[in-house]
């Protein structure tokens, strides 16, 4: 009989592990028969209880089978498998640091964190229990009338509060917009563009094609001729090239959309800072029957607040509910209901004020810097956090090598291209949302 | 020259669109001359200024364009699409109210509301602005690590903390999965079973087969000979015939995972809430590099916390950074770190236990109830939160009939089936989450 070192602490639970190893690894084989219960309590100087738990649970896992009158008996388990052990460890190189970084960043400190908090714990004790409620599929009908209010003030943009979706940001919301139109459809996305958008409709299974974008935005011939059923477009104000879209090609998109039940999806992503003259008028307002209108708050709040929005045409409405109805929202319904009284409360948009300013004084840097430069030509449109510079055709290797050199982080537009497009080269792309003016006028040329 | 009603409060902006308004409605055609800046400001008594912002606008936004020394134009829109109006808002009915629900529901007010909330309050100010940064893709590492103790506490589950990954939820997690082993799959899913798994990975682009459950558990030889990539089980007991899979299938279906290159997901979705005995041990621990393991807190919580986590072979974990590094996690940093708390400082421990108490309760009270009846079945493996009846050959629909003249919510095994099985009728699925002691006792029959 096997003599086991029993933990006096749990004893069933150690006697039921080391039986469990003893079958697994082929100590004991199977069909064969266990010690009565009396038996090995016996041996092991614990009480019968102790063991008949021990085997009650073998019994259950299936380790064992018993038979009436003859015992318990080892079950017949095919144990190869056993011993294999995990592989190594995989290990991330750290983020690489920039002395400035004209890619990426933020101004999250600026972000009203005493605000946020404060309106955090009066939801907590307004609300309650109830924050444990089910949040219905579309999100939290307070933040959908808070996001539609905030569409009009902010945006002109009249909206019926009903077709606002909440969801976990732009790329979550990216996904659901697929399942929605359905994977077999043909997605249109700008290019140069946000990888991002193509990757992920590419993720979530649905195919595309690229459309070029032009100073006067995306190529509407070509989005005619491409077949897409959807197109993907930031008319306000394209990433990477910065172009506008104008009213006129806005209007044949529409009726291009109009014309093959197609849809535009309007991403909308940076409109907010917009840092001269009122923002631009949105393509939704002109066709709410066939554009999805999109934006997120993780550019605007903090990129750990992954909250996005889109707001439906009805007939897409519909087939949303008919889709998810049966789930709950992902965003919690803590954030949606302190996102809502951000809104409300009119925060959000003294914080944007803020946040705009604050960019305003960093793009007079970039642009009284550039104009150090010799020959130093720029494109802006006056939307958005970033400007295009050229430097009497240098090339795009020169400018990023001399940048590289200078410890800054540089893309150019021609590393925005999602596939190859020619006249795009010798411009860099200056996103400057993790500057400050600070470090801008420190940079020595 | 046409005259405008010019709001007071924001003259240019009411310009601006009255202006835009004419274009869109035709009243200003194509290539007509818009009057001087000078001359309109005139008509209006407004400044040249007003007329010169809205002016600006209108051409940022391309409804103009301007000619120099010659003058303003209107551009050339097909505005053929304008004045579509919105369809009717659809509207949702309401849910329908239940005598008792035999098919949803949740001990929510056993929710440790006051401890949930003195954490967060806790989280606020331990972390500050700490909670605006960006969560990894894979989730905060504190609450990976608090996740992993806990399945070694609770699971007798030894795990990395750092192939945890945490995701909005059970339907979330679904669809990163299919993202990450590849739409081309074919997934092998339970039958019966909880229809949104299938409709998850449906809806995510994967094709499913339906592999039959009888009391063995999954059936292993068609799960072999289905010719699916990944299998979908819940071994610990199934939802709804509350089968518990014999260690020998475990076995067999690992081997088939490991002969093949395939994957399964052991989704231990109410393994909380075994009511007697230990929990049942992990297929995952028998082979970490074939199973997914993923468990949700929303079932444990609270419904509007959408949390849960899986916990994946490293294989697949360097794909899953491979393919969402750049992204953020889905779930709020807060909700996060107070889950940390609520794991590591034994609350989540404390709470199930109340629940297993109240749902011991509970179900000690529905099968008295079903004593009642003559000739009822029972099947219950001591697992879980349902348990199956039978009353001597009664019908399903007889059944169902007799439950919805009494006020109660009641489906049948067969209602869960995915696709046609003989020998599934005749039982029904009393899921009493939703049930309280008194509720059951106080059915007269």
């Amino acid at each position: 009989m096997q003599t086991y070192e029993i933990n006096a602490k749990n004893k069933y639970w150690s006697l039921y592990e080391k039986l469990r190893g003893d079958i697994l690894e082929g100590r004991l084989k199977k069909g064969e028969r266990l010690p009565s219960k009396r038996a090995l309590a016996e041996s092991l100087s614990v009480s019968v209880v102790t063991v008949q738990s021990a085997y009650e649970q073998l019994l259950a896992e299936g380790y064992i089978y018993s038979r009436e009158r003859s015992g318990y008996f080892v079950s017949d388990l095919n144990v190869e498998f056993y011993g294999r052990r995990r592989s190594e460890p995989v290990s991330t190189p750290p983020e690489k640091k920039f002395r400035l970084d004209l890619v990426k960043g933020t101004a999250s400190s600026l972000f009203p964190f005493a605000t946020w908090a404060r309106l955090m714990r009066s939801v907590l004790s307004d609300c309650g229990e109830h924050l444990l409620e089910r949040v219905p599929c579309d999100g939290d009908f307070e933040l959908k009338c808070a996001v539609a209010s905030y569409l009009y003030r902010a945006r002109g943009i009249d909206v019926d509060p009903r077709y606002v979706v909440i969801g976990a940001g732009a790329e979550y919301l990216y996904g659901v917009i697929v399942q929605l139109l359905g994977r077999d459809k043909l997605f249109a996305v700008e290019n140069p563009g946000y990888n991002k958008i193509s990757q992920t409709y590419i993720l979530n299974g649905a195919r595309c094609v690229y459309i070029p974008v032009g100073d006067g935005g995306v190529d509407c011939k070509r989005a005619e001729e491409s077949g897409a059923d959807v197109l993907h477009i930031s008319p306000s104000h394209q990433f990477p090239t910065g172009a506008v879209t104008p009213a006129a090609s806005r209007a044949r998109l529409i009726g291009w959309a109009n014309a093959g039940g197609r849809y535009v999806v309007e991403d909308d992503y940076d409109s907010e800072f917009r840092l001269s003259g009122k923002p631009l008028q949105s393509t939704f307002s002109l066709c709410p029957d066939r554009v999805i209108y999109m934006n997120t708050f993780s550019k605007s709040l903090a990129p750990s607040m992954r909250m996005g929005y889109m707001v439906l045409p009805p007939e897409l409405y519909e087939k949303y509910l008919a889709l998810f109805s049966h789930s709950a929202n992902v965003v919690p319904l803590f954030e949606q209901k302190t996102l809502a009284k951000m809104l409300d409360g009119g925060f959000f948009e003294r914080h944007i004020n803020r946040l705009k300013n604050h960019y305003r004084a960093v793009r007079q840097a970039v642009l009284e810097k550039a104009a150090e430069f010799k020959n130093c030509k720029i494109k802006d449109t006056g939307s958005g956090l970033h400007i295009l510079v050229s430097f009497d055709g240098a090339s795009d290797k020169y400018m990023k090598e001399r940048a590289a050199a200078m410890g800054i982080n540089l893309k150019c537009l021609s590393d925005y291209l999602l596939e190859p497009l020619e006249g795009r080269e010798g411009w860099a792309v200056i996103n400057y949302t993790g500057l400050t003016p600070q470090a801008v006028s420190e940079i020595n040329l």
